[in-house]
């Protein structure tokens, strides 16, 4: 295994999941649609099942697909992100380059997937939203508490997902992904994840979108900081506790 | 295998519990936030990742995450909570502690992530909804029925699961907790667990909620006494019938 | 094994049946609960995990839950049950008696669980409903057609399950009955169970039920005679077919 | 194995796809149903059980029930479709045909299943999208391209499936299935699969059903050809990845 080859399979697997996590946001958000204003519920499953598709297609780099993940790997002490591929800032740097990378030309195929319907749409607000997330109602430090506290949940139970044998596979991963974005993606829209956040941040800065407004940058270092915090947070934790949490290796 | 883990992994189980499912309430029922008004449907999907991810995170003591689960294998005649644990006084109060504790501190956790749409919400009942369960009708004899059925369901299916063999693990569980609530979950929106009910209502009690207004303490011994009357008949009933159900063990 | 187990245990897990299926239809019809009003893709997830943990409750007898899947195994040229328990009158007379007693009385405790919500709907129709199918138009042989298309594809699919190895178990049949709920159940509301349509609709006629009106019996043979119908067609198209279906045994 | 048996089991498979497939669209669309005007996330649900239960049926052809899922394992290289059926000229028409008989069949049972709302629906385009898919903003490049990225996806991701060990098994597709229509789905309807589309839409122009208007055949090409491209080039571009993707065999 060669960083290449982590590089371009973190590139498919974020892009797997920027394409379908940000397509049922335009398929829910933009005008004219078959799913238009299909609820909050599709959009978790939409979102979750998009990381289901993309561990399949990252499975050979570990499926990161999110520098959360990868950081809070490193905070929990592994050795190794897979075998052969040793924790090194070389490394690291690799996982957290195809992660953007990927996120950002996801969502390029995205608007591509809905051109028509990102022309239709008059508001610029949805516009922005299949791309990146929001706050609800501003508030900087708890914007910023609300992706910690989604971010640790994240990292966390993945880093527990050893303790109970089950052939559950991604679909765990993906589960878990809806259930977060049920539960604590109220406040935010549950970015959890700096790359699938920034990556289409930036590719709605450059698109040539009809009428897409602002890209709301003042907004855009929260949902980078929070799930950074949120995931070396929880490989902390995870890590002082092998004696409570079985998955811990 | 010490008490000191079995009570460590049950707060952090328990509080995962209650972090998720209170917050997937809190995401339907206070103002403002993105999952506003997302409807039953959703709820009960959210509670069941909540009850996936937290036994995940409670893996090493079997993940009782109930009182009324507990409860439940003890009256099914378990001489071992997990192997190295006896079924005693002492360990039984320490699971009951710590359900307790962490159902106590996931509540504020959820507090915490929805804290600006907690101060947006103008009703205090969609407020005391994020944290403790009511009844839909209010009516002493039929909600504690109500609480007591669908907590026998929850805790006699569990006891069955090794009936047959498959590879779902927490999905298993999951899912039976989504389909209690779908199905009996309509009257006193399924507690189904003292630890989760009362927990969070000390929280709310406790919590300097702004307009949060009374607790409802006259209703809180409901979904205490029901689910530990519905395990305790759950146990008793698989525990009679081995030649019934294969799982008994 | 004997036949008093088999007789047992398809009562408690036929009774956990419509129990749960039943009481997802209560929460979404009847006035007053918490699911009112939610939608018939709730009512498709009630009814799958309904199925998800009768399969459980019943595992030792085999789980048929249903007149139409022994019929359909004794077509198919099943020469046992479950191991022990050899296809003939007797064991096919215990089986169907035990699907029909219990049905009948999971709709019992469904009734008694949301018993101050049947007290507070005002609507007959809402009341039946919770207990028994009825057509959305009325039309004798369309309805019989619907109802035999939907039990062939149950017990159809359920017979060709060994042919892909996979952990899911009872999931497997669970993901089935929502997906006949979704797909062919807006005819008449998908019975596709004898027992599931008249063992409730014995209860609605002989409980107390106020303002219950009607069982309406001149319908209730078509859920009777299209599901066995249904269900034999599907076993004779797969004993016919052993080239085919890798999993006919 | 003969290509008999081949034809056989893609016919029943894909008969039973689009049984229930343009089923759960009947139940959303028509008349009078039991679901009528239930969601978006309803239908992409049906359609992903749909595909669950056609994989179990044709699981002796390997359940391809797609003419691009049999191009795409051309196009990557395949040698053999299943142990026995090498990859030649035959072998590829058999699937085709089968696929597309298959897709017409079915389609013809659902129209029976749903034959009073048919007759009782006054929207000749509501029953046409029973059948087969049209676009939400018809625009011939951009309908094109969204079926093409679609079924890439669904390709692709199919054929990465080895690369994770899990017990999922149809599982795995199914939730794909959904997971593409919830988030690829909005601008042409996800037909991804010409025999789904073509074999309904013949269905649709030679039934004798009440007002049915056009089978609007201007558009038919669009979701033959996109989904052939976006397979193709999913076979392809795996097949020139095999460092990056574990699953390429």
């Amino acid at each position: 295994m060669s960083l290449g080859t982590i590089f371009l399979s973190e590139i498919f697997g974020t892009g797997m999941l920027t394409l379908l996590g940000c397509g049922v946001v335009a398929n829910v958000a933009l005008k004219g649609t078959k799913g238009n204003n299909g609820g909050f519920l599709m959009v978790t499953w939409g979102w979750g099942i998009a990381v289901f598709a993309a561990v399949f297609a990252a499975a050979k780099s570990g499926a990161h697909l999110n520098p959360s993940v990868t950081l809070g790997l490193i905070m929990n002490g592994k050795k190794d992100f897979v075998p052969g591929i040793p924790v090194d800032f070389l490394s690291t740097i690799t996982y957290f380059g195809g992660e953007l990378i990927g996120a950002f030309l996801g969502a390029i195929v995205c608007w591509l997937a809905y051109k028509p319907h990102f022309d239709a749409e008059p508001l610029a607000a949805s516009k922005l939203a299949v791309f990146s997330t929001g706050p609800a109602i501003r508030s900087t430090g708890w914007n910023l508490l609300a992706e910690t506290i989604g971010t640790f949940v994240l990292v966390f139970v993945i880093l527990t997902f050893g303790g109970t044998p089950s052939g559950l596979g991604p679909l765990a991963v993906a589960l878990l992904v809806v259930g977060i974005g049920l539960s604590l993606g109220g406040p935010t829209g549950y970015a959890i994840n700096p790359a699938r956040d920034i990556g289409p941040r930036i590719a709605h800065a450059i698109l040539p979108i009809k009428g897409k407004g602002k890209s709301d940058w003042s907004y855009s270092w929260i949902p980078i900081v929070g799930p950074l915090v949120g995931g070396s947070l929880a490989g902390i934790v995870a890590s002082f506790m092998p004696i409570v949490f079985t998955a811990v290796k």
